[in-house]
């Protein structure tokens, strides 16, 4: 394609508990994802402690080299909040007080009976010549400004301000720049071959600089073939997905498993919808993952009937219906166990499938014959139950959870 | 404190689905941990795509400014993994092909009966002068090489290989470096103020270049004060910690409500063991959520009797003995309601507590008597149940679950 050079867009979070490890920072994703679509190439994301001088550093650097730069995080009221001063420092501006930003903050607080503290008024200044981004979910208003070739908006770091103010501001002033390059992707979800095995297949469509770029992403035992396209418009950007995901699905043939832009939950309840299903789950080494996973979602409440985290022995008795005499003779980790908890979930709530699992997460608990990692699965339907056992290799706790609860989405889309 | 140039350490995450926002980075997080607690200073974070000519700039300039970089992700088998061809490009050097590492993948593959193909060939080759790092969770070696100042760990971006790796080669590799200084936090939660209140309260301590820094988040109407100490030994460190927490409790009075280096999850845990006491769940709008975030700490078990995720009515009546009537005369998010579920969940998990949530998530199902955002809550003792509704903004189904699961959380500890 010899298409103009494309817009560019870096990222950067601040905030000394995210460069420290004690926090994540969440925002940079979404805000890559939504400025793709929006048709800017998103290059890099920076995370950056509350250091002035490491900080500006690094949105000195951004705005260098890219033409939109959104930085969240810094604009609280306390002391360790730098970003305006920063970014005043970086143009040798001054910071300005901003009287209706004041007035904002004031009203916000007083509305919902706070004091008024004097060192909120640090929210209100702001570098001279900059343009206030209203916020309408919380105290601090950020801000747009220009530096060097760079559009630079600065944005809170709690997550909700932060996407509101995204929709009010951003997204608009980007939405009318020249030259956009709507990016989309498409989604095919593999499972069987290895990693090497499925980059053979995939062949071609996976060297760089292509337009869609194929790429492979591994993940608990699932392999993610993602396709990414750019084109002048959205629509052709997706249609571009399309045609090179019609010439991998007969490369991929049975591995291929599921597809599509969203995640797992939401195809798995996508499917039990489509095909009228609702469903139930009595979870025990799980914990109560499958169905949060599930409920993450909006509209879980047509398909899951509801749960049952039956951790202990008792549990699966009186909530579930399993037989005593079933749990001491075969123990709790084994697949008529698992089966009547499939089924007594299924008929307790009412619903026409219901997956159960049982296992060894670990890190206690193996031994030799039912070692750390084993976990029996049961899918219960109107006419049979189906139990079976993985053998999940033991890489901690989470790995074998991550995996059993994977393991069911796997089972409920097939 | 007159103490040398601190050693720093930078994190670089590889992967286009890292930088395109369809997939979150948390090996940096961690390994920025990590990092501090082994004594460098972890200055920047960044994630790049697959690109050669970004990810060579992002390595370089990570390189030019650490002593230690540690870059996740790019060493898999496919055409779309060139960290191992970056660095060479860097140094000016070739790939070499390291026989024992091929042994490795070859061993790896056929011993869980998967086929070799030719192109796994390529996760043997290595930049020459590197140091092979073997990896006994998967097949990509990772390897160490020294770019100007810096050593370089390149590691692969599955995390639980990452996390391994990290063990056998780069802690002890970092923990023989000369003048380390190690970090470590005290956490302190807070209810009650607002974040500038909070701020005026602690005053100079949240000054910049102070040691221990003191520093504040706010997340779903709980604000963290972050307390972080450097010192030559992490002992001192955590002596650091411990002597500006004594000066900050008697600050914070009834604000504060709890305290640790763990997560909530782990102190409502640590809390509900320290005085004996099981724990049941009746969950409605947490969706499983509370159970979920329980369970994700190792020995759950000894505390959490169970969990009921209760969506549907039905569900409330059969498995927590809600009468129907209740149902009937004050709808399923009333505080009798929720009242019978915590206590039937107390009663049927045969825990000494319960608690139980139902409310209205959104987007839909609010009225104007209940607007979506009302939230009922119970927690059932041996000797009584207590009932309370909390009219949670309407900031998003996610913010009113991680606002209602951190309710009840803080419950749990008072």
């Amino acid at each position: 394609m010899s298409a103009p050079e494309p817009k560019t867009a870096q990222l950067v979070a601040i905030g000394d508990e995210l460069v420290h490890g004690s926090a994540l920072d969440t925002n940079s994703k979404w805000l890559a994802g939504e400025l793709e679509r929006l048709g800017l190439v998103v290059r890099r994301l920076t995370v950056v402690g509350d250091d002035p001088d490491h900080l500006e550093q690094t949105i000195a650097a951004a705005c260098a080299h890219a033409d939109v730069v959104v930085a969240t995080g810094g604009l609280g009221p306390t002391l360790d909040d730098r970003t305006r001063e920063v970014v005043a420092r970086i143009l040798g501006v001054e910071l300005e007080f901003h009287e209706p930003s004041w007035e904002h903050v004031r009203n916000w607080l007083t509305k919902r009976r706070r004091p008024v503290p004097e060192s909120n008024r640090r929210q209100a200044m702001l570098p001279t010549g900059g343009e206030v981004l209203a916020n309408t979910t919380g105290t601090a208003p950020g801000f747009a400004i220009t530096i060097e070739r760079a559009r630079l908006f600065a944005l809170p770091g709690v997550p909700r301000e932060m996407r509101t103010m995204f929709s009010d501001h951003v997204r608009p002033a980007v939405a009318a720049l020249d030259g956009l390059q709507p990016t989309t992707d498409l989604r095919l979800l593999v499972l069987g071959p290895s990693e090497a095995a499925l980059g053979e297949r995939l062949g071609d469509h996976m060297l760089p600089g292509r337009n869609p770029a194929v790429g492979v992403t591994a993940s608990g035992g699932l392999l993610t073939v993602r396709i990414v396209a750019t084109a002048p418009e959205l629509a052709a950007a997706e249609a571009l997905c399309e045609a090179t995901a019609a010439e991998l699905r007969p490369l991929l043939g049975d591995w291929l498993f599921a597809e599509g832009r969203a995640e797992l939950p939401e195809l798995v309840l996508a499917r039990l919808r489509q095909l009228g299903h609702t469903l139930a789950l009595a979870e025990s080494c799980t914990g109560g993952q499958i169905a949060a996973r599930l409920v993450a979602s909006a509209g879980a409440s047509d398909v899951l009937r509801g749960g049952i985290v039956a951790y202990h022995n008792d549990a699966k008795v009186d909530l579930l219906g399993v037989e005593p005499d079933l749990l001491a003779e075969h123990g709790a980790v084994s697949e008529p166990v698992v089966s009547a908890m499939a089924a007594g979930a299924r008929e307790r709530l009412g619903a026409d499938l219901a997956a159960a699992t049982s296992g060894i997460a670990g890190p206690g608990g193996g031994s030799a014959e039912k070692p750390v990692g084993t976990v029996c699965f049961a899918l219960a339907t109107p006419t049979d139950v189906r139990a079976w056992t993985l053998r999940i290799p033991d890489l901690g706790r989470e790995f074998v959870r991550d995996r059993a609860v994977f393991e069911v989405f796997r089972a409920l889309l097939q």
